[in-house]
């Protein structure tokens, strides 16, 4: 791919500033640029670091100020951005057709356009959608419907009677639809609960690598439209998710807990069982959700709390040393001299 | 499945209120429910619940009080919820008999009535007891031991030498039998610790989807019979895990530490090596155990204490704003009146 | 195996004490010895539990005192271990040859000596090394480079252009190369940013069980040489893991994070995004990392600070119950006469 900075421009709308014929060759972060790229800033900071790297043009907002570097300016140097990455992107090669060595049911049903890679197993009943890709290795259940224009990348799991909207991608080793984690103790022994739900999973989803969806124990444990999730999540029975929401990696959602809009997760936050999160509430990395959560505020710390109050709380923790000195010194200001002379 | 009301009471012992030809056609939780399901509830609160849900009949408690619906009473409305569910749980669909495309070695012993899904890889030496089930594209090294009535679902590994009991289940994608993580530093490298021990799964034992279990040093990593493991746990090398445990989701043990028995660590526990933890006790969500805990507690945090007193540092913690503002006040209030003048 | 101490004495260059005759049969922890076995113990602590433990001996350091037992008494009781680990190791039953049930494609290229186990998908332009060990059911994508001498176990997936170096091992289940997370927001909808970059990993990397590590978005996301990474951990894309790091089970590392050199994270540390790390950090266990980290030094907590500083303020904070009844002290003695009676 190549591409002179004047065609560049015109692509993304972009106002011009430099040699409109220097030659693009690549798209790069600032720390990995080398020349022919094209690097974005969406700060001073980040177009101080631009200057110095090797790329040959910056990607910047309106009126930032010149530097000693070809310009394109926009409104929105990130979306810019990422239309660059899809324009350098090369085709993906996806599998095509359907394998010779993949083991599919006769009675399984798959529309036109779908691939199947080598050593997939497709059970009876499984329904997948034009354009959907299986890559090789993966296992699609009993009854399993997939819709259009999917990826399941190596080594997915989905089993019996799990659904999946369109445009869903399922980076490898996730497993949707294994049971929950549900015993009965009867006289001291752990009884297995039968999982007779299933997970059903919205359009536009994307699911990371060895993330784990268990299926309800009755009903449906249930994943949003354009919702994305991280690697090594977990999401327990019956959980709900909303739709955009956001799950960073090594999250663990446990049984029946509801997660409204638009809600984001970072990386590690636990949550408990049967807890509600409202719309937009965003929870800090590593916190702990024990209670319910209302919408439209950050929260942070094990328990989560509104996140400015837990930095609050943090920051008079740290000081736990200086307070334990202050009471001392105001003890022993109480103390009659006697008392101080003999201590 | 279609049962009257009263067939349902006799097949659960119950005491049944309400039209006994009432027609229930499925069984479900309360929020999941439609008419002709039936649902439980084993408090007050859930009782009102369940009253204004569509469900068409309760399961309650012996003396619960009388709602605008059918009730079955019962000693227990969890079991008998369980025995429902157990009813109306439709027959597995479990692969069947050695499926051409898996690649069983002709040393490996598989007894009868034992099926081996599409694409799996049986090795030399593996010995497979009857009634097991192996689902597609499982991989069982050499010189395995699977007892009877096993489930092993897709894509699950298990390493050379592992020895699992009977009916255990082990969900997609979990690894037993890797390395575990020894290394001796020689000269500024790391240099791997040989692993010749092994892992040894108890009877009953239940293992959730993309687990990992290390086989031991030397001698052998063993779950005891009738524990149950989440999703994404890791358990180290040459760990003990002692008989009717519950490890949920994302639980973390390092090597060597032993649980004695029932105990039951919650999400995202983590565990220190060489650790040991009583039989019975229980640990929250998140907490973290750098020493041994005493058996038949709850524990909670990190580090973990005493569950209350846990609970009352918390409380102590979320008053430290108040507590900083009492001494500046105390020290205000001995401030000579020329100072405070001048402050 | 069979050996007599005499002969372990000679190939440890340790000083004998005890019957030379004595037969060595296994190896073995203290806690799993038998009758036969080695062990070795590096402080009189574990010099005592050998003592009472079944072994038939023990290596020890060099001025270590006499027991009851046969001694090899040595520089490094470790080290020496070590080499008595491998002389007892069996031989492994790696995979030999390619598989003719593995679906290899006619433009990847395997070098001399490479097996392929059965059931494994090859994809075009990958390119194997000599010696190189590929378990049955892995997946290696077009353009995979993996080098000389690595081992690939059942279940890995090496995405497209992923690049591994030589005497590489990958555990089962593993996922390298997998898009990272990363969406930017058009109107409210998370788009997905394209993933052109790849993995890097160095000589000499053991990865765990069920790791992920995703590629980056342009650019590469590096693993070090030396470095050992342990079950369950999640990199994110454009991580920069420096040489000689371990990265204990279940640590997470965010976006664009760099670690330097022999960097230590213990068990569920979590590392923000765009943090650095410096050479020879140590974070200790459940620690969540925010910010910059100088090299040289030991961490603890969340967030993660200097690791003295942080056990001295949780020794305060488990002290809070007794600060808050001595600042009420004060508040009583300070009360005048009058309000103390009418309190």
């Amino acid at each position: 791919m190549r591409i002179t900075l004047q065609e560049l421009a015109q692509r993304l709308n972009a106002q011009l500033e430099g040699d409109a014929k220097t030659l693009i060759t690549g798209v790069s972060s600032i720390e990995f640029a080398q020349g022919g790229d094209v690097v974005f800033a969406e700060s001073l900071r980040f177009l101080r670091l631009a200057e110095r790297c090797p790329a040959s043009a910056v990607i910047v907002w309106r009126d930032a100020p010149s530097i000693n570097k070809p310009l394109l300016r926009v409104d929105s140097p990130r979306e810019a951005f990422l239309k660059v990455l899809e324009l350098f992107a090369p085709p993906p090669h996806h599998p095509q057709g359907i394998s010779p060595s993949a083991i599919v049911s006769a009675d399984a049903y798959l529309a036109e356009g779908v691939a199947v890679g080598a050593g997939c197993v497709i059970e009876a009943g499984a329904c997948i959608g034009r354009g959907t890709v299986v890559y090789p290795l993966c296992y699609v259940g009993r009854d399993v419907q997939i819709g259009e224009d999917c990826i399941l990348y190596p080594h997915v799991t989905l089993m019996q009677g799990v659904r999946l909207g369109n445009r869903v991608i399922v980076h490898p080793g996730s497993v949707i639809g294994s049971d929950g984690f549900g015993y009965v103790c009867v006289n001291g022994e752990h009884r297995k609960v039968p999982h007779l739900g299933t997970v059903e999973v919205g359009d536009d989803v994307e699911i990371g690598a060895n993330v784990c969806i268990d299926r309800a124990k009755t009903g449906v444990t249930r994943i949003g439209s354009g919702t994305k999730i991280d690697n090594l999540v977990h999401i327990a029975h019956n959980v709900q998710v909303g739709e955009g929401c956001l799950l960073i990696a090594q999250v663990g959602i446990a049984g029946s807990s509801r997660l409204g809009r638009s809600v984001v997760l970072a990386g590690q936050v636990g949550v408990s069982h049967r807890v509600t999160i409202g719309d937009g509430a965003v929870v800090a990395a590593q916190s702990g959700v024990a209670g319910n959560l209302a919408g439209g505020q950050r929260y942070f710390g094990s328990p989560a709390r509104e996140h400015m109050k837990q930095l609050r709380l943090m920051a008079y923790t740290s000081r736990l040393p200086e307070l334990f000195e202050r009471v001392k010194a105001i003890e022993r200001q109480l103390r009659s001299p006697g008392e101080e002379e003999n201590g």
